[in-house]
Parts: structure tokens; sequence; C-alpha cells
């Protein structure tokens, strides 16, 4: 039996097949037609917001919610100002459909092309913040992708509206293909969801490391994103102290809520005592409560001016606190530093603040995250610094796509083969035919497709 | 508690850091090594095998292996040369580690490095063919990538000669990191491998269709690799049928058991009538067994000399036959072409025959499959036809990677971004610096590298 929500999901694969080959002048209609229906229906969305937060006013009172998830809930003017502005960045970014990315002579008239397309359906489950729905929607739709989202229960007057303001848009474009994109909204549809790896090809989380957890392991579907950020800044022996009490203090106090925020502080031994008092003076003052280890507990004790000051446990070099909480620890070897990181850390940012160009390297290529920095911020790990246009999530994966991952992380790639009749018994046997493999100037495939 | 397997799995983890920056000189030190212990242990090879033979012989005896995985099991002198030069090719390619993907100046002094990298460690289980330990062996190697290996039990003598040899060649080579690959044995072992996806980043299966179908629903680990091949070949009402005779005559015939043969062919309305009498006529004369719809048998059925004639059922149109059988079916337009492969196809090869410019962009566009022909054979559908030197599996998922693979499938990247002292706070608030986002000349990176 085909449940209601699997008739949703097989509609939305079977429009990904026509999604995927829309031209871009129609895709950029749609996006500017979602951009000018929020703008139009501000008043609608707003108020559907407002029932949405007073429930969450009401939850929190309860302790049902925590103040943060209300803060994320919560959608103003600006902020819809800030989705259509998102929207009109995608409309400015270039088509990632239909793009050659390789194309090579098998044999005289028998040409390879490797075309970039779109994966198909992608699965979007995230908690409040409903400028998710915008965002995805439009880097989904540039993409070719066609898109079944599930949002929390906190915001479905928020996320309801917002869906269908956008939907209605596409909807009146001649082009876009009917049933590409979907709104689900019980909490059994979460489960569902998870469960159709046959016809679901990527999943994007979007909320809390426990959020994205629980996703990770009740899933066969690949998942595009990261559970924890433990990110790591190690002060070596041959830094530059001005440098690395700039980059620390940025990492750890600029925004301490975040996934790419400094979690860990590993100094080196010569360096730890002229170091660490400064340092440690700043975060203090910054609010930072500190957990060290046995040497830079030593170091540190007898500053008295430090308000908070304790010994880490195991237990905080594997936690990512989220707040101004910062573990430090001192190693005697940028080797011992790169075992900690690759050990405790979550393969998301770290960073090493030397002027040696030989530990630089061996950083680089030793440490496996998918941001290594040379003296600067971990906090310079997203999509809009690392000049994306926009951002699908920031991904600790080993396969498909790592570190902030932009539009890109949206495509997958088929091959083309161009003959003319051509069989593969001509290149076998003794007499067997020769493959040129030689790279195409001249691309056939081009031809084809201006038609 | 860590078992066994566990900490083969963690050291083949740990040692994937190092291998990852070996540099290509040692890499292809330690691959011609293995090439020459190959060659100076073919005694040993062939007498281990010789004891797996005579095992499976008196398995196939009981019916409990087939004859076709028998000869799979079988290792000769020139299968041996055929390992060595497999190992000599891969020595050949370039390697892929190091490479930098994109380099961009996100403000003055600070650049962004896009960098290729192994993804970690790969798991390989495979079924009989003792030959898949060199060829996957020498492709992670060459890549950076540490390696766990599960083989068949009806090949444990073979596999252990083999992967002893190869591993005593490699650890003699100064700078190979021990501990990098590993061969699993036991039954059980398999089932622990499928449950590591903290530790193995990939998982490569080798075998039959309800082999890898058995480890893609036990693992969730991504899995690299297709189950089914249902292959079709689509003559347009614009065909030349010259080359349809051609082209569908090699699809199915020149090497039936293969995922990229056709298993069902489709033809326009148009034309059936007047190609299908000589084509069934090629494919019986073949020894090819013809399951038809109800128009393509009516069009047949009067033809005497055909002697393998049915009607086919539902089941035929998802079934891969991997033998001289094949189904046909009459379409009216292209479009039920398209929708029938997308439906009942593994999303594999498939191959059009049309002289018509738009058929063939569209055919192109909307079959959603890794390789799609144009006039050409399912059977080109290959890595070594695709000149990609050597191949790592022939993958229908719709991420990381696609169609036949080659070392490229093996890796990854990651982000090294190169700063002096730099922190987020200066780009954000009213006065924010702003990101320049230029491409770069210049690496400064290369500069770090060469140290």
């Amino acid at each position: 039996m085909v449940t209601e929500i699997e008739e949703k999901v097989i509609e939305a694969k079977k429009a990904s097949i026509t999604l995927a080959s829309v031209s871009t002048d129609i895709k950029n209609r749609a996006l500017e037609e979602m951009a000018n229906a929020l703008n139009m229906n501000r008043q609608a969305i707003l108020s559907a917001n407002m029932r949405d937060l007073e429930a969450a006013e009401k939850a929190l009172r309860k302790g049902e919610l925590t103040q943060a998830m209300v803060e994320r809930l919560k959608v103003s003017d600006s902020k819809i100002d800030g989705m259509i502005a998102g929207i009109r960045d995608v409309i400015k970014l270039e088509d990632p459909v239909g793009k050659t990315l390789s194309a090579l002579e098998l044999d005289n008239g028998l040409e390879l092309y490797q075309v970039s397309c779109p994966i198909g359906l992608i699965g979007v489950i995230f908690e409040s913040r409903p400028d998710v729905v915008p965002q995805i929607m439009s880097l989904c739709l540039k993409s070719g992708n066609s898109t079944v989202f599930k949002g929390g229960s906190e915001a479905i007057n928020s996320n309801r509206t917002i869906f269908n303001v956008l939907l209605d848009a596409i909807e009146n474009v001649e082009g876009i293909p009917k049933g590409a994109f979907h709104l689900m909204e019980t909490r059994e549809e979460v489960m569902d969801i998870l469960s159709m790896d046959s016809y679901i090809d990527l999943l994007i989380p979007r909320g809390s490391n426990s959020f994205v957890k629980f996703i990770k392991s009740n899933t066969k579907i690949s998942v595009l994103g990261h559970a924890d950020g433990i990110c790591h800044v190690y002060v070596d022996e041959d830094a530059d102290l001005s440098k690395a009490y700039t980059v620390c203090f940025d990492a750890k106090v600029q925004y301490a809520a975040v996934c790419n925020a400094m979690e860990t502080l590993l100094v080196h031994e010569k360096v730890a005592e002229k170091f660490l008092p400064k340092m440690a003076q700043m975060l203090d003052a910054a609010g930072v409560e500190l957990r060290c280890d046995k040497k830079s507990f030593e170091i540190l004790e007898n500053i008295d001016f430090i308000k908070k000051l304790i010994r880490a446990v195991e237990e905080d070099w594997s936690t990512e606190y989220n707040d101004l909480i910062l573990s430090i620890k001192v190693v005697s070897s940028i080797e011992e530093a790169i075992d900690h990181i690759n050990t405790y850390g979550s393969h998301h940012t770290d960073s090493i603040i030397t002027e040696n160009q030989k530990k630089k390297k061996k950083f680089a290529e030793l440490v496996d995250s998918s941001s290594v920095m040379i003296n600067a911020s971990t906090r310079f790990a997203d999509g809009f610094r690392y000049g994306k246009g926009a951002e699908v999530g920031i991904s600790t994966n080993k396969i498909h796509a790592r570190g902030p991952v932009g539009m890109e992380g949206l495509m997958i790639y088929k091959y083309v083969l161009i003959g003319n009749g051509d069989k593969v018994s001509d290149y076998v046997g003794p007499s067997a035919k020769k493959f040129s493999h030689r790279k195409l100037d001249k691309l056939l495939y081009d031809v084809i497709r201006e038609k």
C-alpha cells in the first residue's frame, strides 16, 4: 500500500526528472516570482509566525522549548527582507546544471562527455528557523532538484504559510513541473522520510547536534551535514604570539554558540608560560570559563584576577560547549597537537598559529578536518565567507562534499557517450581496435544541446 | 571492549592519516615492490589457489557453489601476469593527492585553497576473484587510502597468500605506515565491518547482485557500487536501422553475463514492423530467448524460424537476466520509452538509436542513468573503455561518484585557509571589511608545500 506521504515523495521524484532539464531563464523567473511573493505576503507570514510565537512562549514557560529556539523561530520584516535578498542572490549564481566536466574521444567519432546534473530528490528536515524553506527551496530549484521539507511542529504555521506562498509563486511559472516541492507536517512523517531511501537521494538536516545525530542514526539515506563542531586552535612554539592572541580571541569570543567556534586551545609547552597568562586574561575579561589540564592550570592558578578557572576532565576534550567555555591543554610537540585534534575533534575546522613553513605544511596535511586554518580564525569556515554565495550546510562527511557546501553539493554528473552505431566487439580480441582516449577540443554534445 | 577486528580497523584508520601524506615516489616504489613480489611468489600463490579450487570442486558437486564462481576463483600464471600489469598501470597514473582544485583570495593576504586528499579508510568486501586484492590495494595505496579487505571463504587460501605477499612487499618500503592494510577472514567479520561506520568511510562491494544488495541493506556506511544492471536500448522512429542492428546485437550478445548488457529492447511502433523481424532473427541465431510484449509478439509470432519466443510478463521489465534472454516492448513515443527506462531500469546505462538531434538531447537529459549512450552500445560503460586506467567499480549512486569510477572515486578534498592572524570580527558589523573573493593566480600554498 502506498501511503499519502509516499505518494508525495514519488510525485516529487517523478517531477525531479523534468526539473533537471528546465532552462536557466525559467528557473530564474520562478525565483523572481518567489521573491516577489514573499514581499507581497508579508502580513500573512508575520501573522502566521505570531501564532507560532504565542504557542512557543507557552512552551517556553513550561520548559518545553529553550529561549534560543524561540529566538530562531521569530520572523520579522527585516528577516523577510533577508529571505528575499537570499533568493535574489541565488538568481545571480551561475546555473550549475549541464556543465561539461570532461570530454574525451574514445575513438574517431565516439565521444564521451561527463555532464553535471541535479542529484534528484533532496529531503530537508529542520527545527525552528522558518527561513530554511526559502533558502533551501531557492538553491534546490536553481540546481534542478526536487525537495521534500519537514519542519518542526513549533513553526508549523510559519512554515506552511511561507511554503504555500512560494509554491503558488512557482506553480504559475510555465515550465516548472507540478509536484516538485512538498512540505510534510506531522511528526510521524519524519520517520517516513528517513525510511524512503529508494526515492530520496540526499538528506539535509538543519538543527541542533542531537537532532542531526538522531537523523544520522535513523536513516540509510546519505546525510549532508555535521553533528559536532569541536574546533581547535594550536599555538605552536614558532607562533607569532600577537597573531595567536587575535585568532584565539576571535575563534572563542566573536560568536560562541556556533559550530566553528574554538572549543579547545592547545599550546606548545615552550610558549605556554609566556602566552597563556595574557590570553587567559583576555578571555576571562570576555566572560570565558577556562577548563585547564594540569600544566596550564599550574601556569594560570596563581593569577588571581582570573574569575573562572577550573581543572578539565577527560570529557572536556570531546565536548562542544557552544558557549563561553574553553578547554586548554599544553602539548609537547606539533605531533601531539595533531594527534589530539584527530582523536578528540569532530573533523570540522582546526587552526595552527605558527611562522614555521614546515609545520604549516605538516598541520595542513595531517589534520583530518574539512577546514584547516593557518594563522586564521576557525570562524572563517562558512559558505558565505568562502565565497559560495549561499550555503547548503557544513559537511564533515568524507565523501561527496566536505566543509562549507554551496550549490555544488546538490550536483552530480552523468556520462553521455555519442557514437555512430559503435559496438564493443570491435575493441575485443586479436584484431581489436585501440581506444584513442584523446581530450576533445570541439564538443559534439554542445551542438546537440543547442537544438 | 575493543574487539580484535576493531583494533585492526582503528589501526588502519590511524595509519590512513600518515598514508595521506606519503610522497608519490615512495608510493610508486611500494607499488613496484608489490608487482615484483607477485612475480617472485607465483608458485606459492598457485598452490594456495589449488587448495581453494579443490575445496570448491567439492562444493560444486554438493551444489554449494556455481560453476561461474569456481571459474572466477581460478588463478593462473596469465592471471598473475594480469595482476602485475594492473599494478604497473597504477604506477603510471597521476598521483591524485594534493591537487589544488580551487584557489580563492578572501581578502588581501587571506587565501583559501581546496586541496584533494584521500577519503581515509576504505572497506572492500568481495566474493571469489582473488585478483580484487592487488587491484584495489594498488588503487588505494596510490590514492593514499587505508583498506580493510574481507574476501569470501571459498578463496581464503588464495586471498591470504596474495595479501601477505603484497603486505610483506610494502612493509619493507620506508615511509609506508604500518597497519594501513588488513585482511579479515571469518564470516562474522563481515557484519563487524558493516557496523563500523565511525571508522570506515566508504565500502566497495565486489560480487553478485544479491551480495551487493545484502551489503547495502546492512550498513550505514556509504556504498560505492551498483546492485542491478537493467540496461535498455531504445530504437527510435528516426533511427538509422543499420546502427540499431549493430548496437542491439552487441549490447545483448557480445557478453551477456555483465551488468552493462541490454536486458530490454524498446522499439518505436513506427519502425517496429520493419526493424523487429531481422533483429529477432539475428538474436535468435545467437541463441537469445525473446520475451515479447503483445505488439512485438504479434509482429514476431508468425516468423516460424525463431526458436525461443514467449510472451513477457510484468516481472520481465524489472529483471536482470545476465544471460541470453531479452525482453522486447513496442512503445508509441520517446516519452513512453524514457518513462519505461526511469521506472523499470536500474539507472545504470541506457542507449537511444536515433538520427534526430532533438531526441538525442531529450533522451540524454531525461534518462536518469549514470551513462546515456547515443547510437552506441551499452557495453561501452566501463572504466577501462572510459579511459580511467583502472576501475574501482560502476556506481549507480546519485552522490559522490556515478558511472564507471576510477581513482577519483577514492578522493575527497579539504579546505586550507592561509592568513596572517585574521579574525572574523573585522568582517562583521557596520564598518565591516569586504571579502574580495578573487580567483588567485599565484598560489601561496604551493610555496608552503615545497618546504
